[in-house]
């Protein structure tokens, strides 16, 4: 096994991945800016390099920094957490060229994955269902009216260009469609400037539901069931859980077979999510795929019993998965809430500043990924999320539960945080009744 | 379900039965002293009453003070947990009396399983293996060697008076016994001025393993694995672990089946435990019931997934036991650590005061039950056991690693605790390999 790995990232998960390590047997060393250097991961790993000042890109991003660092502790491998460098394939290569362990997928992998329209075309060939729609650029109404028909209804026009709502329609039957294509092209003309058109099927009150793979070295790929993250804010995750209402085993086999098949195409190595858009009729289209560690990640180690970041070390290390499909067995329910360093009752502001007061729920169920102790000061120049409140219950109603107990233990005083959002989310009947989809929180809560 | 209960207790369980009774939607009245005003349990419940001045029979043993709280608040309920009353037969029937559920067994059981002899009667009653001896004094050195060698060597012969080691002897065969029996005798006579003695099976190297079984109303009773509890100081255990290494699945079945016809018996309802002790051939003997919930019994939660405070509350209101035994699976390995206020290298001397800083333990497989916070003052006067940090792991090595690492990271400043003393025991070779019974600490450590 690795002797050392250096950790670049910071906060919760940077936390996270030193714990793994260190129940491993591996040591650590932490990168952190000039802000960080009061941080928990700082003090928590064996180690600790200062890599830069405090903006991103001269410390956290700063990818020479990184590999010297790397190289001058002796560490073999690198683990991205989320963020940052993770998902960015120069720097997974420059890991490949200098001969370190990125511990992550391989750099192609994640090239090939970032680009949307090459990911799409991958899954096509991977026969992944995704969205419908025009190949490229609709030449005229004609060829509009064509290609809606072969996608049914409801379809979207959308402006190439578009943005701000502008150019965009919605069309629910065949007689609209030449009509609503060219007010949208004019429209599309008069603010951009571009007419260029795409139709594209529109799915209605889609939920997010993302599914789980882990592949090794030698051609094992095994999903881990799925994660529903419709709780969301502008495409930011909120609260995610796990399983999902909606998915029966039967579509839970379905689509975990097609997140396997989609990552086994491509020689898919180490921990990745397929995201799929499930519509009121679950059927289900492939969004994206990100080839890393997610934030969410702990509903599915509750669920599962698996520890992913270990895996994922172990893996990268050129260890065959110690499970197999048949190996996995769902128990229980999860749920995760985000808390973030934000006052959701104005705009969601960040609210860094000096933790005064702090008291962390506990018992049985409980679980808290946090980079923030009492006394600590959360710095503003990074991502507001400063924990993760994970629990698991033996069915959903007991996670619920569980999540306004630990909630409303919760203590953080001196900053505001979501607790409160979290609380109204968990307490809402839609949101407890399963029936919701990701404009959630747009449209069911008053902030 | 009940609306409203009154829990009999402070500190870490306190808070543990309330959290349960939050996540049930029970109401909460906790009790307090005056020196636990500031007290976690007291700030934590729906709310709280006084019950008396700091020392516990004035308060938490205050059996009137605390009816009388129950009736005031309208607490249809009183859980004990554990210590204080949680064993005694009196206040369990004054419960009855005023028509107070009482969240444990009844009256009979509790009074019973507490007179040593009686249980022991009870037990061979039920085929349950006790300790084999002679029943009462042994006439003369005639008796003795036939009581000897129906029972099989090695024996102990014991002054019914004895105490400091007078008057005892261990025989290892037949030509022994007679000599030893005289010379015995002759000391307790000198020592104590009574020569009445009794003879019973010696049982080398035991290990002490119970098993956790809950009944209900219907005559339902199941048992939930073992804990194997050999990590002792005086009797008094300091970590427990489930499964224990040395039970196979026939003698888990074995044990277990014994312990629920133990409980069935004397028709025995709600949580309680039966104490074994395991000699070095596996044989097991009965050593004595725990008739309420245990420090420990979250090593069990966390294997068996059983949330055991929750079935408490549900079997004490009359609820059906919602599991059979064929549900019951084992999953993983657990240990739990009990986070002591004291000096274990100053002969374990009382650790009371402040604590400044506290930084708790968290991440995946990690749960803290416990009762302080930073600022928290703990009282001189009570037990010095604050708190219990239970790991799960897959097996025994990840579960001994996670708690190495989770105690690693605890900090607890301003009192002394016995944090060192926990990763010594896990870092113990003896312990690693299993290979321990209940003179581990006295014999392997140095204090």
């Amino acid at each position: 096994m690795f002797k050392k790995i250096l950790i670049a990232n910071r906060g919760e998960i940077a936390v996270r991945i030193i714990r793994a390590c260190r129940e491993m047997g591996i040591q650590t060393v932490a990168i952190y800016s000039e802000a960080d250097k009061d941080a928990l991961h700082t003090q928590l790993a064996d180690e600790a390099v200062c890599v830069g000042p405090a903006p991103s890109r001269d410390s956290y991003l700063n990818e020479k920094n990184i590999l010297s660092a790397t190289i001058l502790k002796g560490a073999e491998a690198i683990h991205p957490g989320f963020g940052f460098l993770s998902e960015n394939s120069k720097f997974a290569k420059m890991c490949e060229e200098c001969n370190i362990k990125f511990i992550g997928p391989s750099s192609d992998n994640i090239e090939n994955m970032g680009n949307k329209s090459k990911a799409k075309e991958i899954m096509v060939g991977a026969k992944v269902p995704v969205v419908p729609g025009s190949k490229g650029i609709v030449k005229d109404e004609k060829e509009a009216l064509k290609i809606a028909n072969s996608i049914g209804y409801p379809i979207m026009i959308k402006a190439s260009a578009g943005g701000g709502g502008k150019g965009i329609r919605i069309v629910r039957d065949a007689e609209n469609v030449i009509k609503e294509f060219n007010t949208a092209r004019t429209e599309a003309k008069a603010s951009f400037n571009d007419d260029s058109m795409y139709i594209e099927k529109f799915v209605e009150k889609p939920r997010h539901v993302e599914i789980q793979i882990i592949g090794d070295s030698y051609g094992n790929v095994v999903y881990l069931g799925e994660r529903e993250c419709s709780v969301q804010r502008k495409n930011q995750k909120v609260l995610e859980e796990a399983p999902s209402v909606v998915l029966t085993e039967a579509l839970r086999k379905e689509m975990g077979e097609t997140a396997v098949r989609a990552a086994k195409s491509i020689g898919y190595k180490n921990a990745g999510t397929i995201e799929f858009l499930v519509d009121k009729d679950l059927k289900f289209y492939f969004m994206e795929m990100n080839t890393r560690i997610q934030v969410e990640h702990p509903v599915t180690e509750m669920v599962t019993g698996i520890d992913l970041i270990k895996e994922q070390i172990k893996v990268a290390y050129g260890e065959a998965l110690s499970f197999k499909q048949e190996d996995i067995v769902l128990r229980g329910h999860a749920i995760e809430c985000r808390i973030n360093a934000e006052n959701p009752y104005k705009n969601f502001m960040p609210s860094p500043g000096e933790i005064k007061n702090l008291l962390i729920p506990g018992g049985n169920g409980v679980r808290l990924d946090s980079g923030v102790y009492q006394g600590y000061k959360i710095p503003p120049v990074y991502d507001s999320m400063v924990g993760k409140l994970i629990v698991h219950g033996k069915d959903r109603n007991e996670a619920i539960n569980k999540m306004k107990r630990a909630l409303s233990e919760f203590i953080i005083e001196g900053i505001h945080t979501n607790i409160d959002l979290h609380l109204e989310i968990l307490s809402n009947e839609k949101f407890i009744s399963g029936d919701f989809d990701t404009s959630f929180i747009s449209s069911e809560l008053k902030l």
